[in-house]
């Protein structure tokens, strides 16, 4: 990785803190980064929820996946939605573990540094969410999540995301219905 | 309601369970159906997990809806899965009470009895999952739900799912992609 990659950062802008949810809660696939102190990784997660508007968000997963160990002794992550582009990465991540691969580097996506956490974003997405721990439900796998600083790129061209049906397919984001006016009474402020 | 409505049933036929989890995972919104033990009600919901395919499903849910009342005490619900078709509907659910509306009759849905549960399916969506109560996780409003039996309508056209942004618009499912192949390796047995 050259220093140019981890250098960048002026392809993704702050996103207010109240709008990060709405990256999550239509339910894409999500890339989520860790760093264990030595190397980061990426796994790709499908099973992820909001929880509350603060941001608060949950996850699913636990030792399985090689990620884990780094989540929960650093308590730390990023969440990076990528978009339809990068949908054989996503899948590729998905297939292959960190134990023996350098996920950065044999996807040839770019880590940048976040602003609170030691978890990378990721260039290439179309938005990343720095996280924090706030509790790890053991019984069920469930990491609960706190969003603490969030990151878009405008200019990005490509916006659609895509959502896995779990059983190999995957669906593309379609068209757009605004119901903003009927809704007005429950949406939360500065969304 | 009329006889004929709820002596339905000939619509949805029966869904492996080891495929339920595949309604959940691309992150539609979904309608949860109650019953307290008099009348039942349903709900609106876009906070939502697969946690294991066998299938284990999260939601985030609390005593700020009327539902929680009745899915607490009674420990089962279903999770119907409506279309673009029913957007209004499930705007409409999502606005109003079930303190002082009867949703089935103000929106003209269908309740038909499920195999397994007290709650009831939606005749008019594309599947209903009935479930019962695993886990309810006090501090986060996380409920924990088991599927016991699933249900899908096989003729029916319009099978394309809506996702909640949060803002107050909806994505509809676009395009779908098939990876099978690259990921032939993590997928569950059965689905």
């Amino acid at each position: 990785m050259s220093a140019a990659h981890v250098t960048g950062g002026a392809d993704m802008q702050t996103l207010e803190l109240s709008k990060a949810f709405t990256l999550i809660e239509p339910g894409p696939v999500v890339l989520v980064t860790t760093h264990d102190g030595h190397v980061p990784n990426i796994m790709t997660i499908s099973w992820t929820m909001v929880m509350d508007f603060t941001p608060v968000f949950a996850i699913t997963t636990g030792a399985w996946n090689h990620s884990f160990a780094a989540l929960s002794k650093r308590r730390e992550c990023v969440l990076a939605i990528p978009t339809v582009d990068l949908l054989d990465t996503v899948v590729g991540i998905g297939t292959c573990s960190g134990r023996d691969t350098d996920k950065f580097s044999r996807f040839g996506l770019t880590a940048m540094p976040g602003k609170s956490v030691k978890a990378p974003l990721i260039k290439e997405c179309l938005a990343n969410i720095e996280c924090t721990v706030a509790d790890i439900i053991d019984r069920h796998g469930i990491v609960v999540l706190e969003a603490v600083a969030a990151h878009i790129d405008p200019e990005r061209r490509e916006r659609r995301t895509v959502h896995a049906v779990g059983d190999g397919t995957f669906i593309v984001d379609g068209r757009k219905f605004d119901r903003r006016t009927m809704m007005a009474s429950k949406l939360p402020p500065g969304v």
